[in-house]
């Protein structure tokens, strides 16, 4: 059962438009901060907002017992940019139920996961008075950038976060019902690619003919990063990867993947990619170079007969083991200078990376993980791989050096990135009790 | 000398943000309508401003008497769209002289070159107390968009604009002191492209790999627009272009056309295009494609990890005589249905089309335009082709059967279409001299 008193919890959270994209924004990151430390004071916690030289960071800790397991606990409380806002049917920061989901920006990614923690501490507190181990939580604001600070903030907290284990609740789950915990997850690297040809835009009528085109060279360029078949055209880009064990693809067979689901999810009526690899291969274990935006010329009504004076795209490689962000940037940035003509100017700035992750199923604390999982769901979980990145995940490996968790409470559907984000209230009933269970399974008694 | 009022009335003209393809500026369009109606009658001309089911046309006659022929000048009070608007040095719509030159949308495209033949009028009357001709001006308000509602307002008034000949002042001289007749323009054909894919943004990461990258497909078939050396790849597209004759290439080389003018105009340092023709050559008589304008998926700061639900481009087509546009844009679309993939929905829209126009330099009007401008400007004026499309022009010779004359006063590196458009002082003030000696020539006497 869940108490208003969660839910008001919930919504509140869910209300500050913390895009960490927008620089505008940046009341409303040091007000979810503020917010999420009063909360965190509320239940006798010792909490604080940290500065960095972005959104500021909270970090949190129970009272603390030395011969007690310490758990840490990542979220982050930014959310991604919401347009095209049109598309929404309410207003993203003023969450509502729909037939038993809640509705905004944040609700799975990754404010509803969350505050299912925050909100099981304070249940176990009610319950037993005390935890069942020493518990930290640590939540970002610049996880949908990249964490560009959170490294040095790890650095420079290293005692203060010091612990056995690490969980995060930021990925989904296998299907409706069936408890998760992710092994793999796919690294990023993030391009701007941008083509500048006349000091200014120019009548194409006048011009058009003896110039060349930025938007012209952009899409020649970008139609070179794959090939006819569907694999990527960038030399070296594979040269890096590890192909996947037999055992993994054989777990793989037991889940409840289906194509129709992401058919369905996605509004298509045909699945893509590259040849001689199954949708599933494609989402989890192969590297991909997706176009995210095209920027040229005249975008309003009707029409203007403009050469434009340049033409960017945004440009995002998922990455898989052993994949690093640094080289593959580097290999797109010669790539496509290698072919960029001469009569236009090529800038390429590479925004940020992060590497892809894989972590072992049999280690103490994913099977106490496990246990938790089949208890509160009554299923033991499936082992998966996922497709999105944490670029957090392998600086908690990196610099704090325990075993991360990726123990996720999203759905297939629950439209993370997109307008309309939800999250079932069944969900978030779950994941409170989730993570009362996972405390006692942790404490190893 | 120019008289104050003159550029007062100038300044007026300018000052409405009379923009065609934006449906919110109605106000100015009628606005500046009504200030040319007025304009009109001050000088004693029967002025209407005539409704359509698009913007207004202003259409203004002189005493007529029967003896004298009668001249129908052209012109056109919308001008294009602003933006980027961050790159003009002045608000566009508040006109100011830098350096001799009147900076302001519309400076050039087509105000200051309309407002040159009333002045020019209102100087010829002041002197002789009445016009060598009749006169009637036709300013329309939609020659941005493609001119779609002028062919039925011709063919509803064809008696009412009766008349010998027609003088369009809408193109460029060959350099500048340079009087020039242009005896030929390139067509055009607008269309929009535009691919859809999933119902909504999607997670790149969790998506990324298995479905389709409308953005990425888009590319794709643009890329195809072109073949490796610069010809259009479109099958069909050159199969009506006339070659220029031996006899018209041959007077080309007689005028003062620069590569080195054009790549100062256009702020680069090579030029680019179709293999096998002269920088003249594809600009006047080879057909070309451009994209105007790219749109998809997130164009903010920093990056969205998003597969787009759509991307679409703007594109034109210049074409040169006997190129149909109707005929042109079906091709196109012909082509890029067949070769898009089945895992996308393409869609285009022809937004508007005008022909090519090809004039004879030895008629009777032409020869008269000519000895004027040598009277004026002090040398036989240059006989060219130019690369941009007047719609209007073709329905001038379609419907009112009379022969068009194109007398330019743009100069190359007036930024038409551009931020920061600009006409000098100098050719306002040529440009109302040579309307009065024109009138003179026309008459025949």
């Amino acid at each position: 059962m869940l108490a208003r008193s969660q839910l008001d919890d919930f919504f509140s959270y869910l209300r500050f438009p913390s895009i960490s994209a927008d620089p505008t924004r940046k009341p409303a990151m040091t007000g979810c901060a503020e917010w999420l430390a009063q909360k965190f004071s509320s239940l006798g916690f010792a909490a604080a907002v940290h500065q960095t030289a972005g959104a500021p960071v909270v970090l949190a800790k129970s009272a603390f017992s030395p011969g007690k397991k310490t758990i840490l606990i990542y979220g982050h409380y930014d959310v991604q940019p919401v347009d095209p806002v049109s598309l929404w049917r309410n207003d993203p920061f003023e969450p509502v139920i729909v037939n038993g989901f809640v509705v905004a920006r944040g609700a799975t990614d990754n404010k509803g996961q969350t505050i299912c923690h925050i909100l099981g501490a304070e249940a176990a507190l009610r319950a037993r008075g005390e935890l069942a181990v020493n518990l930290i939580f640590l939540i970002e604001g610049e996880e949908e950038i990249g964490s560009p600070h959170l490294g040095k903030f790890l650095e420079s907290h290293r005692e203060e976060l010091n612990c056995d284990a690490i969980v995060v609740s930021d990925t989904s789950m296998a299907g409706p019902g069936v408890p998760t915990i992710t092994c793999g997850l796919r690294g990023i690297a993030c391009l701007e690619v941008k083509i500048s040809g006349p000091k200014t835009d120019l009548h194409s009528g006048i011009f058009g003919g003896a110039i060349a085109n930025p938007a012209t060279e952009l899409v020649r360029l970008l139609a070179q990063l794959h090939h006819a078949d569907g694999a990527i055209a960038v030399p070296g880009f594979y040269d890096d990867v590890i192909p996947a064990s037999e055992t993994e693809r054989a777990s793989w067979r037991n889940i409840p993947f289906d194509d129709k689901a992401i058919l369905e999810a996605a509004g298509l009526s045909k699945l893509s990619g590259e040849k001689d690899f199954t949708a599933l291969e494609r989402l989890w274990i192969r590297p991909t170079a997706e176009i995210n935006g095209l920027t040229s010329g005249y975008q309003g009504a009707g029409s203007k007969t403009i050469i434009p004076r340049e033409a960017s795209a945004k440009l995002s490689f998922r990455l898989v083991p052993k994949q690093q962000p640094d080289v593959i940037a580097a290999r797109v940035c010669d790539y496509l200078k290698s072919i960029c003509p001469d009569t236009v100017r090529l800038e390429m700035i590479y925004d940020h990376g992060g590497e892809p992750f894989y972590a072992d199923a049999n280690s103490t604390f994913s099977r106490a993980a496990q246990f938790a999982l089949k208890e509160v769901f009554g299923r033991a979980p499936a082992l998966v791989r996922e497709g999105l990145s944490i670029p957090v995940v392998s600086l908690f490996q990196h610099i704090l050096k325990r075993d991360v968790l990726l123990i996720g409470l999203g759905l297939p559907d629950c439209n993370a990135h997109a307008p309309n984000e939800t999250f079932p209230l069944e969900q978030f009933e779950n994941g409170i009790h989730l993570h009362q269970v996972l405390l006692e399974h942790f404490s190893g008694k």
